[in-house]
């Protein structure tokens, strides 16, 4: 720890709940269903979904097909509208407490059935958030003002229109903050707790991830994409720079070494990926877990002690046919296997971090080797290029990192 | 939230322990029995209540037929005598880890068995709190010096002596804190929330507290007893002034009304009660849930998130079959029905508004409508008439409310 | 509470996670066994003891005999090496997530197997322990530099050799700090809590620790071992200094008193025993339980809220068949029956006082008495003979105790 010098990422080290002004996926698009037209009766239906994202609870309804979002709080006494929600219209919901009513697209108050003559109606609205849905996702914008185009806010390619998605994605919360998730999934020495997780070995996957030898200028590649064209910012390793693998001789006669180099026989082929991390937290790993499969992995702030982890899995498929098999690979063998037999020992690492970094200062007593070239480069393109730092709400202290 | 400028009732915002210096009722009469003689074998007796009141923990007793109470904590180590009481005679109670004995009607030490010479003995005292017991509860002063006559702090008309209460009150303790509770209690717009409640829809109970149009000077009366005549002070609403209860066409065809307007057919008939909150914290609606039952209602501070609440029922009986028609229709009917069936919505709205007040600043970012007319002379009324605010014990620190 | 005017143990009362620079038991010398020389296959194993002694997590393994202590943490991102140890030499551990190597004697990182040519390895070293193994007990030194003789950190006489230590000894965490547990084992008045305890009145054991009239000159003795040979410090009872034990009539023909007197019939005989307390926080009894057998007990700091209470029994024996009679005496009787019927006694007072001392200031508030001069002797001499504040770590704020 260098004193109070401030840091050369020092805006990532404040962003304990995340960048301001970016775009996040909520949830998978199958998870909202259409507004029932019936739900105007007035009784709680179950079409909604309540999110917590950046600390902000919002609600999420889907009319005519697109997905709205607002604040899940009425502006009288604070109470979520998503505890009991009542819709006597599908635009339309109804805080359950004293009948504020406001519109779902707007926000706004347009009644109050307990005071319909309120000077209020009409003069208030609640915080909306713009919404897109794309390839599976509901994304929605965490910030103020106008938001930027989506495509800044994805990794390159995810927005391919051949490029499809499996719509059973695979998401949960995990203990520890998203900047630990998210160094966690870059990290390009972290294969060495992988190499005999049950996908690398069962499947012999070659290792992802494994290079030495990087260097600012060696096998990594920075991208800021908002300089340029207002496109995504991240970092990549170079496909192929043909930096070696590790393989360590622990103790006489017994040698660790990353499994499996690509060339060992029996090896999955076609597995030399192209791996990066982009903004606002969301890595791409071209091809995994096989051939043809793009994954897709978010890390998405909640609270500062937690992120939601977010899979999805895509395939350039160019018949109904190839789709179709997609579809059951994934169904079939990758959906569960890959979270459950692999990313789970990612989810064991990132809350044995926890302590370090939430009550042990460890951002600054962290002692970085070679490989975190990577990491870093990350942390400084965040803070080079991030639109602004989540706060905590309504005047709340953080425990200071300086 | 208006910057650092004082609230008109600013001491109701720092009043979040309660108000110091005022009666609140600790648990109902029948649940102290008198102290046994036989406990004088120095093992542990059950004849003890120890509960917390505005974050004093608290140890009573029945001597005699009347009820004693003291601080629950050893002077010399600060354990609560209520952890394994030991009572030699029916007057004392002795600290089960040393020996310490104290007279439990002045608090005074008067022996410590393990230092029978010791000079702290005579010397030293526990507080010991006024109690006054009444219409089936047992009240506690928390406070300093001489208290007020019990009539200041308790609704108008309790006290009478033909009022006659059914001894098993209901209590339960609620997540939230006290204010929230009071304020919904006496909220003349949350009869929203109880329209399609089991008692409103199965009894036909007319809305209590449906009021709209309300003004400062229209419909509702606050009565300043302590300026007048060292009574109670409160604010009610004016029984019988004629304010329309609210029905909203809320879609097309659709219509949302208070249910149900006294002349509606088949309603409860004798149902326009009088309905007024008063100083320290308690409501009375004469009559409620039937004709010529009083209903009332406590919202005692427990800590700053948790408030005890309690509801007693009284009558005016004029014979012992009145009497006992009163009892019989309470214990089959209402005692379980009300709470269950009615006052639950209104823990679970008092519970939602907890997150909102507690941590999000919200007793500066509510924004109040018409009906709170109501809430605002109430926390007007409070800051006015208090005799003190509770203060944290110890030099902890409050979340400071600006 | 006389303002802000230090204390005359103003050292004690900011030890709330103890005193550095001195020894402390960790666990008992069985509950650890030699590396297995197959775990060098990188697999995980369970020789390992992982403790939190001082707020610090420590990892301990036995390497031909000896013990070894290192910081439970990986220099590089701070998760505890415990979680998934790996070990594939005897000597050395590796880091599951990343395999930082390092030397279990020397603490050294002598390798980093996804770097083997990291330029940190041999310039980093994990934190090491002395560790010393004597009496069923494995001591760890919680400090900085060269750590004194264990001699001045455990009672006089238990390094004796031939005393024999019961190698099962008894341990469990207790729910309040450290200075508590200790206090309450060299409480003199607190035999009043044990009168009816099982043990006390299934075996006559007369009262351990009944005295009063004590004073600074009466009935005990400060032992400054630091100051005059670098040996033990602490406080003792005087054995047999004839302070009589109290007796009270509490109400008429009813008298309470320690039980037993050494000298009523019945009472189990040669029980006059020697009863110290001594740095950095261990009870010396001798006799206890029974006659022969020394009983020691130890207050290991984990948390602010939490110490680890250990106790171990020791007899001199001079044959091995007074040693086996005195192992079936202590696994047949005494090992569980002591803790379990008299010592949970102890484990309940000390719990009570938590919440006083932790929240309510009690350090300042509590009332001291006569008996309690052995409790400031106690409190004077820690302050005056301790090596060390432990600081809660990484700049952490502690709740200040003025």
């Amino acid at each position: 720890m260098s004193g109070n010098k401030p840091s050369a990422w020092q805006d990532y080290l404040d962003a304990g709940l995340g960048f301001r002004n970016h775009w996040y996926p909520a949830f998978f698009s199958h998870e909202i269903k259409e507004a029932d037209a019936s739900s105007g009766n007035g009784e709680p239906v179950e079409h909604f979904r309540c999110m917590v994202i950046l600390g902000e609870r919002i609600l999420f309804r889907r009319i005519d097909g697109q997905v709205y979002a607002i604040h899940d709080q009425c502006i009288h006494k604070g109470v979520p509208l998503s505890k009991r929600p009542e819709c006597y219209t599908r635009e339309t919901i109804t805080c359950w407490y004293h009948g504020f009513t406001y519109d779902l697209k707007s926000g706004k108050l347009i009644n109050i059935i307990t005071d319909p003559q309120s000077a209020l109606i009409g003069r208030h609205r609640i915080k909306t958030y713009p919404v897109k849905e794309t390839h599976g996702l509901v994304f929605v914008f965490i910030g103020d003002g106008e938001p930027p185009a989506l495509e800044a806010d994805v990794p390159p390619g995810f927005l391919d229109e051949d490029l499809v998605m499996y719509p059973e994605g695979w998401a949960r919360e995990v203990n520890c903050n998203w900047r630990l998730g998210a160094e966690n999934g870059f990290d390009p020495a972290h294969a060495y707790m992988h190499r005999n997780s049950p996908l690398v070995r069962g499947f012999k996957v070659p290792t992802v991830l494994g290079d030495t030898g990087l260097g600012e200028d060696r096998g990594m590649d920075v991208v800021n994409g908002e300089r340029e064209n207002n496109g995504p910012c991240g970092v990549r390793l170079i496909r192929g720079a043909g930096t070696p693998l590790w393989q360590v001789e622990v103790a006489s006669g017994r040698t660790i070494s990353a499994r499996y180099l690509p060339d060992e026989p029996g090896v999955m082929q076609g597995m030399i990926p192209e791996v990066g991390i982009w903004m606002p937290g969301v890595l791409r790993v071209d091809p995994f877990p096989a051939p043809h499969i793009v994954h897709f992995e978010w890390y998405v702030p909640v609270t500062e002690r937690t992120h939601r982890y977010m899979i999805s899995w895509g395939s350039k498929v160019r018949t109904e046919q190839e789709k179709k098999g997609f579809f059951d690979e994934m169904k079939y063998l990758w959906r569960d296997f890959v979270p459950q037999k692999f990313n789970n020992e990612d989810m064991f690492a990132r809350e044995a971090m926890d302590e370090f970094y939430s009550v042990e200062d460890g951002w600054h007593r962290e002692r970085l080797f070679g490989p975190d070239v990577l990491i870093t480069a990350w942390r400084i393109l965040c803070s080079n290029t991030n639109r602004g730092i989540q706060e905590l709400p309504y005047g709340a202290q953080r425990a200071t990192v300086k």
